[in-house]
């Protein structure tokens, strides 16, 4: 697995160095030259990927690739990786710093190795082989949920209230009006900070393997449950609960009521 | 002025040196104690404030002082201090970056200059004279908004969709479907990022006056335009309307229908 990790790291490292000059760069300019043919967010998002396929091709050449942006590489053998170049693409275009780009190994089709990487911020977690821990500054920290199991004591967190449907918005109206508080807008950067215990419990839906895939071994390394908003195990649906604890993550299955 | 705008710089100085560590504190243990009669938060708030109120008297001492925690200090001539030392308060409470430090210097209760500033972000924004700049890794650089004058094109952000009232909230929900994209969770932080050119609007209801009075300056100082919801000056409701251009601003005002 080291070995894995440490491909992961650097594959990091390659998406930051592209990454964090384009956001640079814009927050340097104003936006004018949005509608133009160049976008440089869907290029930056191309580059990094490109880049990080690279480091996979060049040391496991049996690995499989499935990306945001660029074609399904199939694997040879039982490990597959799953990208996001930049995961909160809306925060990338407004500067805002909660952008990640996402990383995780696959093992048969079950994520066994996740990094949330938060360039802006230099924050970089890692979930793999039943832990969790965070490299910020160089310094490097294990992470566990708050442990939170009440409900009306949690801090809940979505990107956007109105990406729900017509059921699911009713749902997640009953679980914000039972939770302490609500925050919103930060896409993977949430289930990071669930995993550091600072927030509690975050709902989505609508989300994308290469959205989710790097999420689940951080949070359960960090010693969080997820599921789906009906409790179950399968996240096929793009539904996503994650709780600081199995009581909060069944109260929230309960409030959610579908 | 000058002399004005070292003192405010030196005020953030000396919140930042009073907020940052608790932030960091409650970022490497756990919330458990949160039920306890000492809350962190509330005690980094008054301390920052008590800190900043110092600098103030020590130098001016016939200028007011409003902050949000401590009583009003009244002025002796035109000058008053308004400060909310930790805007963001359950960005703050959660390990998200956005919070930030709101100074501002009124002149005859009209704010001619004003600080936003966020330290997790190490980015200090300010407004005065007619212009505004942010100073961010020792770097100095002028701020322009967008110039954004397209509804369709632009970019909203609010606080929380939820904190609205009844026509409030219907009035909202025009603006956000007719913008391009909306972002939440930001708080003062917004302002900053409409200052910088990324963001194009925020509309916001429900302020008191610690909280809007710097931003004014720093958001006239970028060439926005800043209003009440039905286009008027008066912010005396509370509610905020700040546009990157004056005919982003009256677009905005005639789909919020008020």
């Amino acid at each position: 697995m080291q070995a894995f990790i440490d491909l992961a790291a650097d594959m990091a490292d390659a998406a930051r160095r592209v990454t964090l000059p384009v956001a640079e760069t814009i927050l340097a300019c104003d936006n004018k030259a949005e509608g133009a043919a160049f976008d440089p967010v869907t290029e930056a998002d191309r580059e990094a990927e490109r880049a990080m396929r690279a480091l996979v091709e060049a040391r496991f050449p049996d690995h499989g690739i499935a990306g945001e942006e660029m074609d399904l590489r199939p694997p040879r053998g039982p490990y597959g990786w799953s990208l996001d170049p930049i995961d909160g693409t809306r925060a990338f275009i407004c500067g805002l710093p909660g952008w990640t780009t996402l990383i995780a190994l696959l093992e048969q089709d079950e994520p066994v190795l996740g990094i949330i990487d938060a360039p802006r911020l230099d924050e970089r977690y890692f979930g793999a082989g039943g832990r969790a821990w965070l490299v910020a500054g160089g310094i490097e920290r294990v992470l566990a949920t708050s442990g939170c199991n009440v409900l009306a004591e949690a801090k809940l967190a979505t990107t956007d209230p109105f990406l729900f449907g017509g059921g699911e918005a009713e749902a997640f109206d009953r679980l914000r009006r039972a939770a302490r508080l609500t925050r919103y807008g930060f896409d993977a950067y949430a289930y990071a900070r669930l995993a550091a215990g600072r927030i509690d419990l975050v709902a989505e839906s609508g989300l994308k393997p290469h959205d989710l895939n790097a999420l689940v071994p951080v949070v359960l390394g960090a010693g969080g449950v997820v599921g789906n908003w009906r409790g179950g195990a399968d996240l096929g649906q793009g539904q996503l609960l994650a709780a600081a604890s199995q009581d909060l993550f069944d109260a929230a299955v309960e409030t959610l009521g579908l």
